[in-house]
Protein backbone atom coordinates (compact mmCIF):
# COMPACT_ATOMS: atom_id res chain seq x y z
CA UNK A 1 0.00 0.00 0.00
CA UNK A 2 2.40 2.67 0.96
CA UNK A 3 4.35 1.98 -2.49
CA UNK A 4 1.87 2.31 -4.48
CA UNK A 5 1.39 5.93 -2.28
CA UNK A 6 -1.93 5.96 -2.19
CA UNK A 7 -1.68 6.90 1.72
CA UNK A 8 -1.79 10.59 1.58
CA UNK A 9 -1.19 11.86 5.82
CA UNK A 10 -3.18 14.84 6.28
CA UNK A 11 -0.35 16.73 8.12
CA UNK A 12 1.49 16.65 5.02
CA UNK A 13 -1.51 18.64 3.43
CA UNK A 14 -1.55 21.21 6.39
CA UNK A 15 2.72 20.79 6.16
CA UNK A 16 2.00 22.13 2.83
CA UNK A 17 -0.72 24.92 3.38
CA UNK A 18 1.64 26.52 6.50
CA UNK A 19 4.37 26.22 4.42
CA UNK A 20 2.80 29.47 2.98
CA UNK A 21 3.94 31.19 5.70
CA UNK A 22 7.69 32.59 6.59
CA UNK A 23 7.68 32.07 9.90
CA UNK A 24 6.95 28.33 9.44
CA UNK A 25 9.37 28.00 7.33
CA UNK A 26 11.87 29.65 8.84
CA UNK A 27 11.46 27.68 11.95
CA UNK A 28 11.51 24.71 10.11
CA UNK A 29 14.51 25.31 7.70
CA UNK A 30 12.27 24.38 4.71
CA UNK A 31 11.64 25.48 1.56
CA UNK A 32 8.47 24.47 -0.55
CA UNK A 33 9.30 24.21 -4.49
CA UNK A 34 6.17 24.18 -6.81
CA UNK A 35 6.33 23.97 -11.01
CA UNK A 36 8.12 20.85 -13.03
CA UNK A 37 11.57 23.43 -13.50
CA UNK A 38 11.95 23.73 -9.60
CA UNK A 39 11.71 20.10 -9.13
CA UNK A 40 14.12 18.95 -11.92
CA UNK A 41 16.21 21.54 -10.86
CA UNK A 42 16.49 20.31 -7.45
CA UNK A 43 16.63 16.76 -8.65
CA UNK A 44 19.92 17.25 -10.59
CA UNK A 45 21.58 19.39 -7.90
CA UNK A 46 21.00 16.23 -6.04
CA UNK A 47 18.52 18.26 -3.36
CA UNK A 48 16.74 15.38 -0.80
CA UNK A 49 12.88 15.73 -1.26
CA UNK A 50 10.72 15.67 1.89
CA UNK A 51 7.98 14.36 0.40
CA UNK A 52 6.28 15.53 -3.37
CA UNK A 53 2.80 15.99 -4.38
CA UNK A 54 1.30 15.78 -7.84
CA UNK A 55 -1.99 15.54 -9.31
CA UNK A 56 -3.18 12.84 -12.22
CA UNK A 57 -2.85 15.11 -14.85
CA UNK A 58 0.37 15.69 -14.11
CA UNK A 59 1.21 12.06 -13.63
CA UNK A 60 0.19 11.76 -17.71
CA UNK A 61 2.79 14.15 -18.68
CA UNK A 62 5.37 12.43 -20.64
CA UNK A 63 7.97 14.60 -17.88
CA UNK A 64 6.56 12.95 -14.93
CA UNK A 65 7.96 9.42 -15.32
CA UNK A 66 11.51 10.76 -14.94
CA UNK A 67 10.73 13.65 -12.31
CA UNK A 68 8.73 10.66 -10.05
CA UNK A 69 11.67 8.15 -10.17
CA UNK A 70 13.90 11.01 -8.76
CA UNK A 71 11.95 11.03 -5.60
CA UNK A 72 12.82 8.89 -3.06
CA UNK A 73 10.46 5.17 -1.81
CA UNK A 74 7.08 6.43 -0.04
CA UNK A 75 7.47 10.42 -0.53
CA UNK A 76 5.72 10.90 -3.69
CA UNK A 77 1.65 11.47 -3.17
CA UNK A 78 -1.08 11.92 -5.76
CA UNK A 79 -3.41 14.43 -4.91
CA UNK A 80 -6.78 15.32 -6.26
CA UNK A 81 -7.01 18.37 -8.24
CA UNK A 82 -9.26 20.63 -5.92
CA UNK A 83 -7.15 19.50 -2.53
CA UNK A 84 -3.84 20.52 -4.94
CA UNK A 85 -5.68 24.62 -5.42
CA UNK A 86 -5.85 24.78 -2.41
CA UNK A 87 -1.93 23.89 -2.00
CA UNK A 88 -0.55 25.34 -4.76
CA UNK A 89 0.66 29.24 -4.62
CA UNK A 90 0.40 30.34 -8.51
CA UNK A 91 -2.21 31.02 -10.35
CA UNK A 92 -1.27 28.18 -12.98
CA UNK A 93 -0.30 25.76 -10.61
CA UNK A 94 1.74 22.85 -13.09
CA UNK A 95 0.54 20.37 -10.68
CA UNK A 96 3.57 18.91 -9.18
CA UNK A 97 5.13 20.61 -5.49
CA UNK A 98 7.76 19.55 -3.05
CA UNK A 99 8.75 19.94 0.41
CA UNK A 100 13.07 20.06 0.98
CA UNK A 101 15.14 21.61 3.32
CA UNK A 102 16.99 24.65 2.96
CA UNK A 103 21.05 24.08 1.84
CA UNK A 104 23.15 24.39 4.80
CA UNK A 105 25.19 27.44 4.76
CA UNK A 106 28.74 26.61 4.64
CA UNK A 107 30.16 29.41 5.63
CA UNK A 108 33.38 27.97 6.55
CA UNK A 109 34.07 27.92 3.02
CA UNK A 110 32.39 30.78 1.80
CA UNK A 111 35.18 32.75 0.76
CA UNK A 112 37.41 31.01 -2.47
CA UNK A 113 40.71 32.03 -4.26
CA UNK A 114 39.96 34.52 -7.29
CA UNK A 115 36.54 34.79 -6.11
CA UNK A 116 34.01 37.14 -7.22
CA UNK A 117 31.10 38.23 -4.76
CA UNK A 118 27.90 39.80 -4.83
CA UNK A 119 26.29 41.67 -1.54
CA UNK A 120 22.81 42.64 -1.51
CA UNK A 121 21.51 45.62 0.65
CA UNK A 122 18.11 45.64 1.19
CA UNK A 123 16.74 44.26 -1.92
CA UNK A 124 13.08 44.29 -1.96
CA UNK A 125 11.36 42.70 -4.72
CA UNK A 126 11.18 38.86 -4.86
CA UNK A 127 11.54 38.72 -9.23
CA UNK A 128 14.16 41.11 -8.85
CA UNK A 129 15.90 38.29 -5.94
CA UNK A 130 15.27 35.57 -7.61
CA UNK A 131 16.54 37.06 -11.06
CA UNK A 132 19.79 37.88 -9.36
CA UNK A 133 20.35 34.38 -8.14
CA UNK A 134 19.72 32.99 -11.73
CA UNK A 135 22.19 35.12 -13.16
CA UNK A 136 24.55 34.54 -10.72
CA UNK A 137 24.39 30.83 -10.69
CA UNK A 138 24.75 30.97 -14.37
CA UNK A 139 27.90 33.10 -14.56
CA UNK A 140 29.99 31.61 -11.07
CA UNK A 141 29.28 33.60 -9.00
CA UNK A 142 31.70 32.54 -6.02
CA UNK A 143 28.67 33.77 -3.50
CA UNK A 144 25.92 36.36 -2.54
CA UNK A 145 25.52 37.60 1.04
CA UNK A 146 22.03 38.69 2.03
CA UNK A 147 22.65 42.34 3.99
CA UNK A 148 19.67 42.86 6.73
CA UNK A 149 16.57 44.15 5.18
CA UNK A 150 16.73 41.85 1.81
CA UNK A 151 13.93 39.87 1.16
CA UNK A 152 13.26 36.23 2.21
CA UNK A 153 15.45 33.99 -0.19
CA UNK A 154 13.29 31.25 0.61
CA UNK A 155 10.37 32.71 -0.24
CA UNK A 156 8.05 30.70 -2.60
CA UNK A 157 8.44 33.63 -5.25
CA UNK A 158 11.83 34.20 -5.07
CA UNK A 159 12.65 30.92 -5.58
CA UNK A 160 10.52 30.44 -8.60
CA UNK A 161 12.18 33.14 -10.35
CA UNK A 162 15.13 31.88 -9.55
CA UNK A 163 14.70 28.93 -11.58
CA UNK A 164 16.47 26.82 -9.52
CA UNK A 165 20.10 28.55 -9.79
CA UNK A 166 19.43 28.82 -5.64
CA UNK A 167 20.54 25.00 -5.88
CA UNK A 168 24.10 25.98 -7.71
CA UNK A 169 25.02 28.87 -5.36
CA UNK A 170 26.08 29.82 -1.67
CA UNK A 171 24.13 31.84 -0.24
CA UNK A 172 24.24 33.28 3.26
CA UNK A 173 22.95 35.77 5.83
CA UNK A 174 25.24 38.76 7.01
CA UNK A 175 24.61 37.19 10.52
CA UNK A 176 25.91 34.16 9.31
CA UNK A 177 29.25 35.60 8.56
CA UNK A 178 30.42 37.82 11.65
CA UNK A 179 31.28 40.33 10.44
CA UNK A 180 31.37 40.34 6.68
CA UNK A 181 33.42 43.82 6.20
CA UNK A 182 36.25 42.08 8.36
CA UNK A 183 36.27 39.09 6.15
CA UNK A 184 36.41 40.83 2.95
CA UNK A 185 39.80 43.64 4.15
CA UNK A 186 41.38 40.22 5.27
CA UNK A 187 40.89 37.94 2.57
CA UNK A 188 42.02 41.42 0.27
CA UNK A 189 39.11 41.42 -1.69
CA UNK A 190 38.09 44.57 -3.12
CA UNK A 191 34.69 46.23 -2.47
CA UNK A 192 33.03 48.24 -5.18
CA UNK A 193 29.70 49.94 -4.96
CA UNK A 194 26.95 50.23 -7.62
CA UNK A 195 26.02 53.69 -7.49
CA UNK A 196 24.65 55.79 -10.19
CA UNK A 197 26.86 58.89 -8.75
CA UNK A 198 30.09 56.48 -9.13
CA UNK A 199 33.53 57.77 -9.90
CA UNK A 200 33.95 54.81 -12.46
CA UNK A 201 32.27 52.78 -15.55
CA UNK A 202 31.84 49.66 -14.66
CA UNK A 203 33.77 47.73 -17.43
CA UNK A 204 36.49 49.70 -16.31
CA UNK A 205 36.81 47.76 -13.00
CA UNK A 206 39.73 45.78 -12.77
CA UNK A 207 38.32 41.95 -11.97
CA UNK A 208 41.89 40.50 -11.75
CA UNK A 209 41.84 41.37 -8.21
CA UNK A 210 39.19 39.22 -6.24
CA UNK A 211 36.15 41.51 -5.82
CA UNK A 212 32.70 42.04 -4.24
CA UNK A 213 30.48 43.98 -5.49
CA UNK A 214 27.48 45.75 -3.65
CA UNK A 215 23.93 46.19 -5.40
CA UNK A 216 21.65 48.48 -3.62
CA UNK A 217 17.87 48.60 -2.59
CA UNK A 218 15.35 49.49 -5.77
CA UNK A 219 14.85 52.91 -4.65
CA UNK A 220 17.67 54.32 -2.59
CA UNK A 221 20.53 52.05 -3.71
CA UNK A 222 23.41 51.08 -1.67
CA UNK A 223 23.27 52.71 1.77
CA UNK A 224 24.86 55.47 2.72
CA UNK A 225 27.28 54.08 5.65
CA UNK A 226 27.99 51.44 3.15
CA UNK A 227 28.80 53.56 0.43
CA UNK A 228 31.17 55.03 2.52
CA UNK A 229 32.98 51.40 2.63
CA UNK A 230 33.58 50.61 -0.39
CA UNK A 231 37.13 51.71 -2.10
CA UNK A 232 35.28 52.05 -5.24
CA UNK A 233 32.42 53.24 -6.74
CA UNK A 234 31.11 52.19 -10.14
CA UNK A 235 28.34 53.19 -12.22
CA UNK A 236 26.71 52.05 -15.64
CA UNK A 237 27.08 54.79 -17.86
CA UNK A 238 23.26 55.27 -19.69
CA UNK A 239 23.11 57.77 -22.35
CA UNK A 240 19.20 57.49 -22.32
CA UNK A 241 17.03 60.16 -21.52
CA UNK A 242 15.93 57.77 -18.50
CA UNK A 243 18.35 56.44 -16.62
CA UNK A 244 16.93 54.06 -14.21
CA UNK A 245 18.03 50.65 -14.12
CA UNK A 246 16.45 47.21 -12.53
CA UNK A 247 18.01 46.45 -10.02
CA UNK A 248 18.80 42.73 -11.39
CA UNK A 249 19.91 44.36 -14.48
CA UNK A 250 22.30 46.42 -13.07
CA UNK A 251 23.75 42.95 -11.06
CA UNK A 252 23.98 41.71 -14.66
CA UNK A 253 25.85 44.36 -15.96
CA UNK A 254 28.30 43.37 -13.18
CA UNK A 255 28.55 39.90 -13.08
CA UNK A 256 28.50 39.35 -17.33
CA UNK A 257 31.63 42.27 -17.33
CA UNK A 258 33.14 40.22 -15.01
CA UNK A 259 32.49 36.99 -16.59
CA UNK A 260 33.68 38.82 -20.28
CA UNK A 261 36.58 39.41 -18.44
CA UNK A 262 37.24 36.35 -17.27
CA UNK A 263 36.43 34.78 -20.91
CA UNK A 264 39.39 37.26 -22.23
CA UNK A 265 42.13 35.84 -20.17
CA UNK A 266 41.96 39.85 -19.53
CA UNK A 267 42.29 38.07 -15.66
CA UNK B 1 -17.11 74.55 -9.05
CA UNK B 2 -15.29 73.02 -12.07
CA UNK B 3 -11.99 74.59 -11.14
CA UNK B 4 -12.26 73.17 -7.65
CA UNK B 5 -12.63 69.51 -9.32
CA UNK B 6 -15.39 68.65 -6.93
CA UNK B 7 -17.63 67.54 -9.79
CA UNK B 8 -16.21 63.53 -11.01
CA UNK B 9 -18.27 62.30 -13.71
CA UNK B 10 -19.60 58.67 -13.29
CA UNK B 11 -18.63 58.11 -16.88
CA UNK B 12 -15.26 58.44 -15.70
CA UNK B 13 -15.42 55.60 -13.38
CA UNK B 14 -16.67 53.37 -15.46
CA UNK B 15 -13.84 54.21 -18.22
CA UNK B 16 -11.21 53.46 -15.30
CA UNK B 17 -12.83 50.36 -14.56
CA UNK B 18 -12.68 49.18 -18.71
CA UNK B 19 -9.57 50.30 -18.85
CA UNK B 20 -7.92 46.68 -17.18
CA UNK B 21 -9.73 45.26 -20.35
CA UNK B 22 -7.24 44.42 -22.91
CA UNK B 23 -9.58 44.93 -25.79
CA UNK B 24 -11.13 48.24 -24.69
CA UNK B 25 -7.39 49.87 -24.05
CA UNK B 26 -6.93 48.70 -27.99
CA UNK B 27 -10.04 50.41 -29.46
CA UNK B 28 -10.07 53.72 -27.45
CA UNK B 29 -5.81 53.65 -28.04
CA UNK B 30 -5.60 54.65 -24.05
CA UNK B 31 -3.40 53.65 -21.07
CA UNK B 32 -3.66 53.66 -17.80
CA UNK B 33 -0.36 54.73 -15.82
CA UNK B 34 -1.09 54.17 -11.99
CA UNK B 35 0.77 55.26 -9.29
CA UNK B 36 3.54 58.68 -8.59
CA UNK B 37 7.05 57.04 -10.70
CA UNK B 38 4.69 56.84 -14.23
CA UNK B 39 2.04 59.83 -13.82
CA UNK B 40 5.65 61.36 -12.98
CA UNK B 41 7.42 60.31 -16.11
CA UNK B 42 4.60 60.66 -18.39
CA UNK B 43 4.66 64.39 -17.46
CA UNK B 44 7.99 65.56 -17.82
CA UNK B 45 7.76 63.28 -21.33
CA UNK B 46 5.08 65.94 -21.91
CA UNK B 47 2.89 63.47 -22.60
CA UNK B 48 -1.08 65.02 -22.32
CA UNK B 49 -3.24 63.04 -19.85
CA UNK B 50 -6.89 63.20 -20.26
CA UNK B 51 -7.48 62.66 -16.68
CA UNK B 52 -6.13 61.96 -13.31
CA UNK B 53 -7.66 60.24 -10.10
CA UNK B 54 -6.11 60.79 -6.94
CA UNK B 55 -7.14 60.52 -2.92
CA UNK B 56 -6.84 63.07 -0.63
CA UNK B 57 -4.05 60.76 1.44
CA UNK B 58 -2.27 61.50 -2.05
CA UNK B 59 -3.09 64.53 -2.41
CA UNK B 60 -1.42 65.53 1.29
CA UNK B 61 2.08 64.32 0.21
CA UNK B 62 4.36 66.66 -1.15
CA UNK B 63 4.66 64.81 -4.42
CA UNK B 64 1.71 65.61 -5.01
CA UNK B 65 1.71 69.04 -5.70
CA UNK B 66 4.39 68.90 -8.45
CA UNK B 67 2.23 66.92 -9.89
CA UNK B 68 -1.29 67.83 -9.63
CA UNK B 69 -0.04 71.26 -10.78
CA UNK B 70 1.10 69.20 -14.20
CA UNK B 71 -1.70 68.18 -15.70
CA UNK B 72 -4.12 70.07 -17.12
CA UNK B 73 -7.03 72.33 -15.43
CA UNK B 74 -10.36 70.07 -14.98
CA UNK B 75 -8.63 67.19 -15.25
CA UNK B 76 -7.58 66.15 -12.39
CA UNK B 77 -10.52 64.52 -9.63
CA UNK B 78 -10.04 63.66 -5.85
CA UNK B 79 -11.55 60.10 -5.73
CA UNK B 80 -12.25 58.76 -1.96
CA UNK B 81 -10.48 55.66 -0.61
CA UNK B 82 -12.73 53.14 -1.35
CA UNK B 83 -13.74 54.39 -5.16
CA UNK B 84 -10.19 54.51 -5.80
CA UNK B 85 -9.29 50.87 -4.63
CA UNK B 86 -12.22 49.63 -6.97
CA UNK B 87 -10.04 51.21 -9.78
CA UNK B 88 -6.35 50.46 -9.04
CA UNK B 89 -4.94 47.18 -10.70
CA UNK B 90 -1.76 46.95 -7.99
CA UNK B 91 -2.20 45.63 -4.37
CA UNK B 92 -0.84 48.57 -2.52
CA UNK B 93 -2.06 51.31 -5.07
CA UNK B 94 -0.31 54.94 -4.29
CA UNK B 95 -3.50 56.55 -4.68
CA UNK B 96 -2.80 58.36 -8.18
CA UNK B 97 -3.72 56.78 -11.59
CA UNK B 98 -4.42 58.75 -14.87
CA UNK B 99 -5.27 57.81 -18.48
CA UNK B 100 -2.94 58.64 -21.46
CA UNK B 101 -3.27 58.05 -25.26
CA UNK B 102 -1.30 55.40 -26.88
CA UNK B 103 1.83 57.51 -28.50
CA UNK B 104 1.74 57.13 -32.12
CA UNK B 105 3.45 55.47 -33.79
CA UNK B 106 6.01 56.95 -35.97
CA UNK B 107 7.31 54.34 -38.31
CA UNK B 108 8.27 57.02 -40.69
CA UNK B 109 10.92 58.35 -38.37
CA UNK B 110 11.47 54.19 -37.05
CA UNK B 111 15.05 53.79 -38.99
CA UNK B 112 17.91 55.99 -37.92
CA UNK B 113 21.33 56.09 -39.08
CA UNK B 114 24.06 54.07 -36.79
CA UNK B 115 20.94 52.61 -35.14
CA UNK B 116 20.59 49.50 -32.84
CA UNK B 117 17.04 48.09 -32.70
CA UNK B 118 15.78 45.28 -30.79
CA UNK B 119 13.66 42.85 -31.90
CA UNK B 120 11.42 41.19 -29.61
CA UNK B 121 10.20 37.55 -31.14
CA UNK B 122 7.06 36.17 -28.26
CA UNK B 123 8.02 37.64 -25.04
CA UNK B 124 5.66 36.68 -23.32
CA UNK B 125 6.33 37.57 -19.50
CA UNK B 126 4.84 41.40 -19.19
CA UNK B 127 7.36 41.93 -16.46
CA UNK B 128 10.27 40.45 -18.73
CA UNK B 129 9.54 42.95 -21.38
CA UNK B 130 8.61 46.05 -18.95
CA UNK B 131 12.21 45.48 -18.22
CA UNK B 132 13.83 45.15 -21.59
CA UNK B 133 11.57 48.75 -22.28
CA UNK B 134 12.98 50.74 -19.02
CA UNK B 135 16.72 49.44 -20.25
CA UNK B 136 16.38 50.06 -23.63
CA UNK B 137 15.27 53.57 -23.12
CA UNK B 138 18.42 53.86 -20.31
CA UNK B 139 20.76 53.04 -22.83
CA UNK B 140 19.76 54.38 -25.57
CA UNK B 141 18.46 51.72 -28.16
CA UNK B 142 16.84 53.22 -31.32
CA UNK B 143 13.88 51.31 -31.38
CA UNK B 144 11.41 48.19 -30.42
CA UNK B 145 9.90 45.91 -32.91
CA UNK B 146 7.49 43.85 -31.34
CA UNK B 147 6.64 40.30 -33.96
CA UNK B 148 3.49 38.64 -33.53
CA UNK B 149 3.00 36.97 -29.84
CA UNK B 150 4.60 39.05 -27.57
CA UNK B 151 2.54 40.11 -25.12
CA UNK B 152 0.63 43.96 -25.05
CA UNK B 153 3.00 46.34 -24.67
CA UNK B 154 0.40 48.77 -23.28
CA UNK B 155 -0.66 46.67 -20.55
CA UNK B 156 -0.80 48.00 -16.93
CA UNK B 157 1.76 45.41 -15.80
CA UNK B 158 4.33 46.07 -18.88
CA UNK B 159 4.13 49.64 -17.80
CA UNK B 160 4.35 49.34 -14.34
CA UNK B 161 7.65 47.26 -14.96
CA UNK B 162 8.82 49.81 -17.59
CA UNK B 163 8.77 52.64 -15.24
CA UNK B 164 8.03 54.87 -17.97
CA UNK B 165 10.92 54.16 -20.19
CA UNK B 166 7.96 53.51 -22.91
CA UNK B 167 7.73 57.24 -23.14
CA UNK B 168 11.30 57.49 -24.58
CA UNK B 169 11.57 54.70 -27.40
CA UNK B 170 9.67 54.36 -30.50
CA UNK B 171 8.19 51.03 -30.47
CA UNK B 172 6.05 48.84 -33.07
CA UNK B 173 4.49 46.02 -33.95
CA UNK B 174 5.69 44.34 -36.55
CA UNK B 175 2.24 44.91 -38.62
CA UNK B 176 3.02 48.75 -38.35
CA UNK B 177 5.88 48.13 -40.48
CA UNK B 178 5.31 46.45 -43.41
CA UNK B 179 7.81 43.77 -43.95
CA UNK B 180 10.46 44.91 -41.55
CA UNK B 181 12.94 42.23 -42.90
CA UNK B 182 12.89 43.44 -46.29
CA UNK B 183 13.50 46.92 -44.59
CA UNK B 184 16.55 45.79 -42.45
CA UNK B 185 18.41 44.24 -45.50
CA UNK B 186 17.75 47.39 -47.03
CA UNK B 187 19.41 49.59 -44.64
CA UNK B 188 22.31 47.17 -44.85
CA UNK B 189 21.08 46.53 -40.73
CA UNK B 190 23.38 43.49 -39.53
CA UNK B 191 20.57 40.84 -37.93
CA UNK B 192 21.48 39.21 -34.66
CA UNK B 193 19.62 36.49 -33.18
CA UNK B 194 20.64 36.09 -29.12
CA UNK B 195 21.05 32.06 -29.31
CA UNK B 196 22.35 29.89 -26.53
CA UNK B 197 23.89 27.51 -29.21
CA UNK B 198 25.10 30.29 -31.20
CA UNK B 199 28.65 30.73 -33.08
CA UNK B 200 30.41 33.75 -31.09
CA UNK B 201 29.88 35.68 -27.77
CA UNK B 202 27.96 38.65 -28.06
CA UNK B 203 30.85 40.61 -26.80
CA UNK B 204 32.20 39.69 -30.15
CA UNK B 205 29.45 41.61 -32.05
CA UNK B 206 31.12 44.38 -34.31
CA UNK B 207 28.80 46.77 -33.34
CA UNK B 208 30.01 49.51 -36.06
CA UNK B 209 27.88 48.42 -38.12
CA UNK B 210 23.84 49.13 -37.36
CA UNK B 211 22.45 45.91 -35.69
CA UNK B 212 19.19 44.30 -35.46
CA UNK B 213 19.00 41.47 -32.03
CA UNK B 214 16.60 39.12 -32.04
CA UNK B 215 15.79 38.29 -28.74
CA UNK B 216 13.04 34.84 -28.41
CA UNK B 217 10.67 33.41 -25.97
CA UNK B 218 10.97 32.50 -22.60
CA UNK B 219 10.98 28.87 -22.53
CA UNK B 220 11.50 28.55 -26.29
CA UNK B 221 14.18 31.20 -27.68
CA UNK B 222 14.35 32.64 -31.14
CA UNK B 223 11.71 30.64 -33.54
CA UNK B 224 13.24 28.58 -36.28
CA UNK B 225 12.40 30.43 -39.25
CA UNK B 226 13.76 33.43 -38.24
CA UNK B 227 16.98 31.91 -36.75
CA UNK B 228 17.77 31.13 -40.37
CA UNK B 229 17.14 34.67 -40.99
CA UNK B 230 19.97 35.87 -39.19
CA UNK B 231 23.13 36.49 -40.31
CA UNK B 232 25.05 36.04 -36.81
CA UNK B 233 23.69 33.63 -33.72
CA UNK B 234 25.57 34.90 -30.49
CA UNK B 235 26.06 33.82 -27.33
CA UNK B 236 26.15 34.70 -24.04
CA UNK B 237 29.25 32.82 -22.85
CA UNK B 238 27.95 31.28 -19.16
CA UNK B 239 29.77 28.86 -16.68
CA UNK B 240 27.76 28.25 -14.08
CA UNK B 241 26.64 24.28 -13.75
CA UNK B 242 23.14 25.88 -14.66
CA UNK B 243 22.74 28.24 -17.94
CA UNK B 244 20.00 29.60 -18.23
CA UNK B 245 19.27 33.47 -18.40
CA UNK B 246 16.30 35.16 -18.05
CA UNK B 247 15.18 36.96 -21.23
CA UNK B 248 15.55 40.69 -19.87
CA UNK B 249 18.99 40.02 -18.47
CA UNK B 250 19.96 38.47 -21.96
CA UNK B 251 18.32 41.49 -23.54
CA UNK B 252 20.62 43.99 -20.93
CA UNK B 253 23.97 41.74 -21.67
CA UNK B 254 23.26 43.15 -25.40
CA UNK B 255 22.70 46.88 -24.89
CA UNK B 256 25.06 46.99 -22.10
CA UNK B 257 27.82 45.80 -24.59
CA UNK B 258 26.40 47.96 -27.35
CA UNK B 259 26.70 50.71 -25.04
CA UNK B 260 29.93 49.73 -24.34
CA UNK B 261 31.69 49.97 -27.50
CA UNK B 262 29.96 53.06 -28.09
CA UNK B 263 31.59 54.64 -24.74
CA UNK B 264 35.05 53.33 -25.80
CA UNK B 265 34.79 55.00 -29.03
CA UNK B 266 35.47 51.33 -30.39
CA UNK B 267 32.47 52.53 -32.72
Amino acid sequence: MMEMNTFLPARLIKEYRKMGLRKYRTQKGKMILEGVQLVKEALLAEVELESLLYTPQFAARPVAEELLAGVGRGRAFSVDPITFASIAQTETPQGVVAIARVPERRTDIFFQKKGFYLILDRIQDPGNLGTIIRTAAAASVSGIILLQGTTDPYSPKVLRSSMGGFFYIPIVHEDDLPDWFENIKKQEIQLIAADPRGDIPYYNINFTKPTAVLIGNESGGVGKMLLEKAEIKAYIPLKGKFNILNAAVAAAAFILENQRQRDLHLI
